[in-house]
């Protein structure tokens, strides 16, 4: 449903209608219907007003969707009026969903296995002021509206429908002369579906925007291979970096300027540890950036992924080696930076080969792991710090012993574990 | 079907029934089972006699096979009253097999899509001689026996039957004494469906298992992620080695015996590379045999194969440590050797991370990966050789730019291939 004509997004929607506006570097109908795809619905109609007919023509081509374009020339007729245009082309159950509503993925699978009316009862990101609320009576709409005082739950504007709804709205159209969709759901007195306590929002404004970018971000960093550095430190700073920089730049521009930076690191660290060691962290933070753009902008891929973990190897290579050449050892030094520089690498390739084997993520796999010291994140930490304190032999015998250590306990893990 | 009482196999069968005679540290007919079990057979009827009532009981029991055990007192009365016994218990579409047949997992992939009797036109391992032959008239059985001068193909002793084939049985049940499965198969005219080329073989003499083992050995060597020098020199020594070995150890031991010539290569190594890169050598041959015991025995594991390559990782590292050790060079000289022990560890991680990313095997999906020079066999062949000629250097100059020329080949590679 994208027929409204958006009258407070100020500038933005003057030209742009409201779901086709980029949230997180990828349009809220883009979001809805990429996630609706994903789950196998296979087919879209998009009913719209005769102003943004070709704003929708040209979206909905160059994401390549199934789509049906269906033109309301009377929008002030109301959403409900609509919705009726869509009838000739709806013969089975479908989903009905706003264009100016954009949902995480977790409620839309959840909503899908809904009927009726999907219901929030938490309202945990709504504004309370703008939301349509609902009165329920055994199980179905008793009443819908924005300005009920005694309400049950919260409209989210997705529905699981039969087609016979259109069998109503054919009645009620007969009677008036414009009809909204609050009119048809307390008329069919619609079942009500709860999906209570995940992301909806109504984009009304831009602070919504704002709101949205911050959750999308912050739901994308998926922690099951985080350790304690990124947890409590570098995502902090990533996740602001990310808000900022997310309708600017794409994934794989962070990739490359983290493992710039990385680089930088390298160079510097032969000089002055000092330096090298906080770019070195720099880019441990900066590392996290890339795949949050990704994930929230959903623009992951697979090769991003790939060339991501290589880069990471090399920068951990080259980081560590300029301070091994700083240092200048004796030969059984050296022994020791080699056990620490192919640590480094052990761990991860320990980490992702398991993956390879067992196609299943190790921390997913063996929970053990996540507790387990000497991941990227910590080992830059660890790294830096004894750089601003120039304690750099310290850091090839640390990483000497806990990345091997750790390789050891993982293999230990494995073989342990149900999958084995 | 393992009612019959083997008298060719010497002192094999005096105790043991054919079927579960092992060949290639399995038994015949666990290979048979357990095929047909990945392949959606759920349940087996096993037709034997009474004197091998209780070692079948004990091998369906211990391998958790779903089976009844049907026990024909009157053997003497031939495979076709074996068979006439099941009836009870069969009543949909159903697998006959004789359990004193060994086929490779393709025969019998091929097979489970036919029906009536499958033939092989080729019988390319087949004992001409001892095969029963069938004469083919519009697709169905004309004439079949050992002795049939005219003939169209051999029979495999594999059957995809209706229970309706009971029905013929019964009827010539009532004329005979005794009845043989051919006399049904002609009776019955049955179909016949072609599966030529592949591998299976009736198992009758002590020769015939040399031969299946032949066989199952070289066709453990999946050859895809092998280099040049693994097929043309390591894979000649080691199939040989696993042909003596497979009935008497298990994978683990290999991957073991394996770490430890390496571990002794790379201590070797530091005192004599001469020494140390003959035995690097050795252990990159014996790298092979865990694999293709397992493969060929059924009796791979994810555990095993995530196992190995983490040791192999650690004996290629050791034995360039002890080199770079022996070799004692400049600070310069350790920056090379650096990037030598860290290429290393990196070529697999960039070909095993790819799986972790795609799930699926990088020399499958970006075929040109199979030429690229820098794998595991090719890097210790290498080092052997100039541990011979005593040009140890030359080892970390190579290796230093092999391994990232390849891993940088192999990103554009992975970059450019379609899934990405």
């Amino acid at each position: 449903m994208a027929a409204g004509l958006g009258t407070r997004m100020g500038e933005l929607s003057s030209e742009t209608p409201k779901g086709l506006i980029k949230v997180v570097g990828r349009e809220i109908l883009y979001r809805t219907m990429k996630i609706l795809e994903n789950q196998g619905i296979d087919e879209f109609v998009v009913i719209t007003n005769p102003l943004y007919k070709e704003k929708f023509e040209e979206f909905l081509k160059k994401n390549n969707f199934r789509y049906r374009l269906v033109i309301n020339n009377f929008p002030e007729k109301g959403n409900g009026y609509s919705l009726y245009l869509a009838r000739p082309y709806i013969s089975e159950k479908f989903v009905l969903v706003m264009s100016d509503h954009i949902y995480e993925e977790a409620f839309i699978r959840k909503a899908l296995k809904g009927k009726g009316l999907v219901v929030d009862k938490e309202g945990k990101f709504t504004n309370m002021e703008e939301a349509t609320k609902v009165k329920i009576e055994n199980g179905r709409v008793a009443e819908i509206g924005k300005t009920l005082k005694e309400y049950d739950a919260l409209d989210t504007g997705f529905f699981v429908l039969e087609a016979g709804i259109f069998e109503v709205i054919k009645k009620l159209i007969q009677e008036k002369d414009s009809l909204e969709l609050s009119e048809i759901v307390k008329e069919a007195q619609l079942e009500v579906s709860e999906v209570s306590g995940l992301f909806w929002m109504d984009i009304d404004t831009p602070e919504d925007i704002k709101k949205a970018k911050k959750f999308l971000i912050k739901n994308a960093v998926k922690g099951s291979g985080d350790g304690v550095v990124s947890r409590y430190l570098n995502r902090k700073i990533s996740t602001k970096i990310s808000e900022i920089l997310v309708d600017y730049v794409e994934p794989i521009h962070m990739t490359l300027l983290s493992f710039a930076v990385g680089i930088v690191a390298a160079f510097a660290a032969f000089f002055s540890p000092f330096v090298g060691g906080l770019l070195y962290q720099l880019n441990s933070i900066l590392d996290g950036v890339d795949g949050e753009i990704a994930r929230a902008a959903m623009k992951t891929s697979k090769f991003g992924g790939y060339f991501d973990s290589i880069l990471d190897r090399y920068v951990d290579f080259f980081v560590l080696l300029a301070l091994a050449l700083h240092l200048n050892p004796d030969v059984w030094g050296w022994a020791v930076i080699s056990l620490a520089l192919f640590g480094s690498a052990m761990v991860s390739y320990s980490t992702e080969r398991y993956k390879g084997e067992y196609f299943v993520d190790i921390y997913k796999a063996v929970p053990q792991m996540r507790y387990l010291f000497g991941k990227r994140d910590e080992r830059a930490l660890i790294t830096m710090i004894l750089c601003l304190i120039g304690k750099i032999e310290w850091i090839f015998i640390i990483l000497a012993v806990v990345t091997h250590v750790r390789v050891l306990v993982t293999v230990h893990l494995v073989r342990k574990s149900r999958n084995s």
